[in-house]
């Protein structure tokens, strides 16, 4: 399993995801589920991608291949406005799905993909997309400005709560992690390490592009800090009337 | 949907359920999960309840038909020992599904039903069972003093994360309230009111049976509390090293 999220915030898109990948309970490994493409000067994407691993590398395969070859119907470099590179992006996807559906379907799996991509292609403003398995999409949105794909309800309650659209930065960065440390406190599916990505808008450049290892100071300090905050925070709460 | 949880702690069983069910997006009613049973002086059980309402509500009817018809094979208050109510109640559950199963799957409805039994008998220790559509049941052990069912994963965090078997009574009341706010915060299927219900071990009553409405000062002052208790947790955490 995964656990995805990014957030579309008045002046960053921030992108965040775990690193845990299974196939079956006996070959858990490390891979990346984060990925930079920035084909131009004045475009930059990040995708996220959940699901099917072979799945998912093909797709991404695929996006690289479109962007070397010059006789590529599409690309993420031939794209005029954002909403055209999701919509790209989950042509590939099912094309990609299809190509295996009929060997992975005898064999009872899923191969199906769940992808968030992010940017900004020009004067275009930036944009935050999902793309569904069946390819169509949805865009983030200033009332619901965050999508997760993956193992998704342990880490939701936290941003539904804390998230807005002005927020700082570093909170931004910080409420991504929040909800990766909910996540993999719940789920063994889903773990560190955590990549992490800001782009700040119009910028053209990612200026976070860091992973953070559970055994960092920084994230041991964030995990006791959280605990003991949110213990604090439980403890203060109203004493029930039959209390003493 | 429905969520309901469960706690098994050194001195006392705590229970909690919403009240929202839905047929669909166009009926959404209100109706009562978690019930209490309590077949002779030293013996009482309450049952959780989530999953298709007719089912439920079958399986309950049957249970109090079993305690007042003497005939009936098994009941509550035959059962010697709490393995053998959760075993009880799980051949009921089947037998209420099995007796609805194939009228249901030819209209493609989900008849299923997932339990939560806890409670105690005469000298015995207390127990808490969850029992699977299936009938079978596991216990709930200090490892893992709490079980839930229904929309589980948004409420499980808070849970995983606080729990303690030695908490106080009042501590471990907030603890469900503060999973099922996490709950509905993200999740339009689950909603207030709760129910709310605590028995002390070898008690054989209950020492707490309400019900908390949303608009009750109480719930309002836990609501706020709560949520500004985690913002100021979450202002608290440290920074990156890339923050000014």
């Amino acid at each position: 399993m995964t656990y995805c999220v990014a957030l579309a915030l008045e002046k960053w898109l921030v992108f965040a995801s775990d690193t845990r990948t299974n196939a079956g309970v006996d070959y858990v490994t490390k891979v990346r589920k984060l990925h930079v493409f920035k084909p131009a000067a004045d475009r930059l994407f990040v995708i996220l991608t959940a699901g099917n691993l072979a799945t998912t590398q093909e797709i991404l395969n695929v996006v690289e291949r479109d962007l070397r070859e010059k006789k590529a119907k599409n690309s993420l470099l031939k794209c005029k406005y954002m909403f055209e590179a999701a919509d790209y992006l989950g042509h590939v996807s099912v094309d990609v799905q299809k190509s295996h559906y009929k060997a992975l379907q005898q064999s009872g799996v899923d191969g199906s993909a769940t992808l968030i991509i992010g940017g900004q292609i020009g004067k275009e403003p930036p944009a935050l997309f999902h793309v569904y398995p069946q390819g169509n999409t949805i865009s983030a949105t200033p009332d619901t400005p965050f999508f997760q794909i993956g193992e998704s309800k342990y880490g939701k309650p936290i941003i539904d709560r804390l998230v807005k659209m002005d927020m700082p930065l570093g909170d931004a960065a910080r409420l991504v992690l929040a909800s990766l440390d909910a996540t993999i406190k719940s789920n063994a599916t889903v773990a560190p390490p955590y990549d992490l990505a800001v782009y700040p808008i119009s910028s053209f450049d990612l200026s976070v592009d860091s992973r953070i290892e559970i055994d960092s100071e920084f994230y041991q300090n964030f995990k006791t800090t959280w605990q003991s905050g949110m213990q604090h925070a439980f403890d203060n709460l109203p004493k029930f009337d039959w209390e003493g």
